[in-house]
């Protein structure tokens, strides 16, 4: 099995039983998310930001204006990348027991720019297909400039850990007696139907990898 | 109007027309979410970790087990704590303008230990109802051992910024002839049916606060 690495930074201290080793499942939580939170250090304190996303093999890719100070500090120190997909609320029947059910990934590296053309827009191709799969061939390809106005940080993916918690809650034996409902609230994303831009020439319709991904 | 502070922290650099500035764009985007992501310093580099909070008034509030290191950790540093909603996929007609919209609260602030055991009673209610509306005085209480058990922290909302986009792309002028459908692909989170712990006593219905919220 090809196992993730363990550090000191991806060691579970608590509830190590919660946590997943293997790399396939690193894989399924990174490539099911649509943005991620980015944490680095600015001025000794920490800072955390939504962002998109794309992961190539053993490499995640991140983006952003070369304007933004938050990548601008990316490339000489470590940081943090964390995936979450929140799956249910776990109701149980002592206030103490509450939780959520969930996975997440988190993932310790120091990004490197990319810089060569090709490179670029192979990450670039795997950040919009992460959030909007089929767009990359179906929309006007970067210009140079347009690149050249976008930075993109490679994180490798060395180090990593996946935790989890899935199931019904965790009860006290003595609390099962209680007159209480106890149970899981399924929580997920959902789609609804596109809404076309106002400037839409009339005529063209909804792609079908988009159309495909409503659920509701 | 009662206004966010403008720290340089909070102030934007990147878009700040995306930046809202009253407080209670603060309070809507915090009240609606289910978990956020807490930003800590170990070991010199960052940390982003899930987790659940609450908020009463101009504080917001969280909790763990006083064995985890990373709220351990807290007392003594700055936190930065984010709390993000993904409101849409933005498909605009270029690559280059692909975005999310989104809601966001970026917060910072050292974490002050709550003891007392009333408000730590108070602000573990808060912490519960954000996540499970209801559910508070529909449990068993915290027991002495378990209070024990439970580190609470409360961070000032003294220094938050919020961040959102929303609407259809902005493409550039030249791009709006091209044969290409643009537009917002809506995403929110769904609840669905609940689904009992194997070991609920039978004859226990789902309640009314629970049942409410599931949408599919």
């Amino acid at each position: 099995m090809n196992t993730l690495s363990s550090t000191d930074r991806t060691r579970l201290t608590r509830l190590p039983e919660r946590s997943g080793t293997d790399r396939s499942a690193l894989y399924d939580i990174l490539d099911a998310g649509l943005i991620c939170h980015l944490g680095i250090i600015v001025n000794g304190s920490p800072r955390v930001l939504p962002t998109g996303y794309g992961r190539l093999d053993d490499t995640l890719y991140i983006h952003g204006s070369t304007g933004a100070s938050s990548l601008m500090a990316g490339p000489s120190q470590d940081v943090c990348v964390t995936v979450t997909h929140l799956d249910g609320i776990v109701l149980a029947r002592s206030v103490f027991h509450h939780s959520v059910n969930y996975r997440s990934a988190v993932i310790y590296g120091r990004p490197q720019s990319v810089t060569e053309t090709d490179a670029k827009l192979t990450a670039l191709r795997a950040i919009t297909e992460q959030l909007a799969p089929g767009q990359w061939d179906a929309t006007r390809a970067p210009s140079r400039k347009e690149l050249a106005a976008t930075a993109v940080l490679a994180i490798p993916l060395s180090e990593a850990s996946v935790k989890l918690r899935q199931g019904p809650p965790s009860d006290d034996e003595p609390d099962h007696a209680l007159d209480v409902w106890a149970g899981v609230l399924p929580v997920h994303q959902a789609f609804g139907p596109p809404r076309p831009d106002p400037l839409l020439r009339p005529g063209i319709p909804v792609p079908g990898h988009i159309a495909q991904r409503v659920t509701s």
